[in-house]
């Protein structure tokens, strides 16, 4: 870039020797031929690497992410999931990445409507790294197990140089049986579902933020981090055949929609006013520019759930203590297919468009 | 630790005031309140933060570690493995970490006697990372899954800051159906029971190391990484009750004997002529001060097997490309239990102690 910054009018009307051919123009930075921080958003970047690096690698069918795979072995049929958690700093108001690995993992297991059982673990430690640390992490991911009823059966440490990594880096991945009569993923997405969210969204990053950024907002924000499988049971219950269900966490509830409705071929409309967006949440992101659709969320389902069936639904979830400020935020439609929309509290409409990442990086 | 260098003798002689209760000797090193790199070395460091720290925290049973966990789930009965891979440098004679990622989850399972099916890969990638570089790593470990006949079926990525990682940093876990009558587990090692090696040893960590310290041991050496699966078939068809398979990485043969010796309880008595190691490996081995029983292993299989089924098992090994070079390398004894001892060439016998950590850092 600093070769660049010569070029002002004065090198330009020198004329001979400059080449613009084959220039490009290095924005948008979609385009760098490197990582960028970006592409570990959850947005257009991530989707994008997925999509055109990892799929057509490791073999695959692009652009039919869920939360996890579902897979037949010995005649089960077996959720399957991993996540990797970077999230900084390891400890923040309410948990830590101990809590978040063991529950991300979960829940990508329970949006498959399985019955989380088994986790494994692996650790990428940074030289230097105070024992401590690593022992809380542990504790925690003990406790948050022991919580959602699952157990860690095996791992694997490495130990990477000092300057190498940032203390402590978790991956999880978790298998449990998905019960039968149960299909749920996101190309069932269907025209007239009804899209109910479980709870306050932005929760857990603006809780984030605060401690990362040292801003005070009033009252602290804590995360919410929690294991959803309990409250998707009980919707189960009520509602077998669910279509969809979500956890919106990297890039927000917005992310999480455009996904679901690029991948099943449905519009999505949705209610802005309907969206519970807590008020200090909403205070957060008004100071800091930034749109609580796209803000990650811990311990939040997202669910389209056919009509018929959707206040047996939202009244199973308000029942639950995971679910008690769930909402009908909007609805499938055959209109704009693959496109989210929401009727602003002005009675206006506007796009809620694919962000390119996460408004901050390193929120899991 | 800068406190402790100004206590002189002076300081000493000066006597008033110094308290040393509840001082410790800052060695071992192993009591180090920080991560070392020898806690990531597969030895008896990576044991005691196992068995001390993330075993009582996580939940488990300290001491019985295996290659994979074998679980029940919905009537099947599965392994389920991890391992994360930071090797360094990315790509090395004869393979690169993207081979190492599937083939070392896929040999985990094998070591259960399971079969491997599905794996899960999650990426830590640093930002500012060549894309071609990830692309290379996917494309690599794409063909090693589509040779090994295993899916990659769910995935995930993150970036870190620049900084913060070392390019790319895999893991992979995987899951496999262990097939019925099979029951292959480091504490079945029994008296009496034959050891087998699937071929020559050392060549993973005198391959990484030749590339890492740019050292040239005349000829090259390339890696072996290979998955196992259909050499333990071909095992498992000629004696079903195999007592203990192990893939001896990190920490080498030495510590994977001395792992399932004191799992067990049983003495092992090797014979140190009969252990192929290859002209290569003793060289750079002697010349770097290196004992070629503590090198990394990939590729490569240990097998406990009961005396009346050795040379079936033997026979059916070699008739395999993965197994040609099998033998006989010692047998376990009621004497000494826990320990690993070895016949020299010179007629005399040593203890096979259980190194420390690895002795070459990121290895795998």
């Amino acid at each position: 870039m600093s070769e660049l910054i010569n070029i002002g009018p004065t090198n330009l009307s020198a004329g001979a020797g400059l080449d613009f051919e084959g220039w490009t123009c290095p924005l948008p930075l979609r385009d760098s031929p490197n990582i960028l921080m970006g592409h570990g958003g959850g947005g257009q970047m991530s989707a994008e690497l997925i999509d055109h690096l990892f799929i057509p690698a490791l073999g695959g069918r692009a652009g039919a992410e869920s939360d996890s795979a579902v897979v037949e072995l010995g005649g089960v049929r077996l959720a399957f999931s991993t996540d990797t958690f970077v999230v900084r700093p390891l400890f923040f108001p309410g948990g830590s990445i101990g809590h978040l690995a063991i529950n991300g993992t979960v829940n990508d297991l329970a949006m498959s409507g399985a019955v989380p059982s088994y986790l494994s673990a692996g650790f990428v430690l940074e030289e230097g790294t105070e024992l401590s640390v690593v022992g809380r992490i542990a504790q925690d991911m003990g406790d948050a197990a022991r919580a959602a009823g699952v157990s860690v059966v095996t791992g694997d440490t490495k130990v990477v140089d000092a300057g190498h990594g940032d203390q402590v880096y978790v991956n999880t991945a978790g298998v449990g049986v998905v019960p039968e009569g149960v299909d749920i993923r996101p190309d069932r997405a269907a025209i007239d579902d009804v899209i109910i969210v479980s709870g306050p969204i932005g929760v857990h990053g603006i809780a984030i933020m605060s401690v990362r950024e040292g801003l005070e907002f009033g009252t602290q924000m804590k995360t919410d981090s929690a294991a959803l499988h309990p409250l998707v049971a009980e919707m189960i219950k009520v509602c077998p055949d669910l279509h969809v269900l979500r956890d919106p966490t990297r890039g927000g509830l917005g992310t999480s929609l455009n996904e679901i409705a690029r991948t099943a071929g449905v519009g999505v409309r949705l209610v802005e006013r309907s969206i519970p967006v807590p008020p200090d949440v909403a205070n957060a992101c008004a100071m800091l520019g930034l749109d609580p659709l796209y803000v990650a969320n811990e311990g939040k389902l997202v669910a389209f759930v056919p009509r018929e069936h959707a206040d047996e639904v939202l009244a199973a979830m308000r029942a639950h203590p995971l679910g008690g400020g769930a909402a009908i935020i909007g609805e499938c439609v055959s209109e704009h297919p693959g496109i989210v929309v929401t009727t602003t509290t002005f009675g206006g409409t506007r796009v809620v468009d694919m962000p390119l990442g996460e408004q901050l990086p390193r929120i899991c």
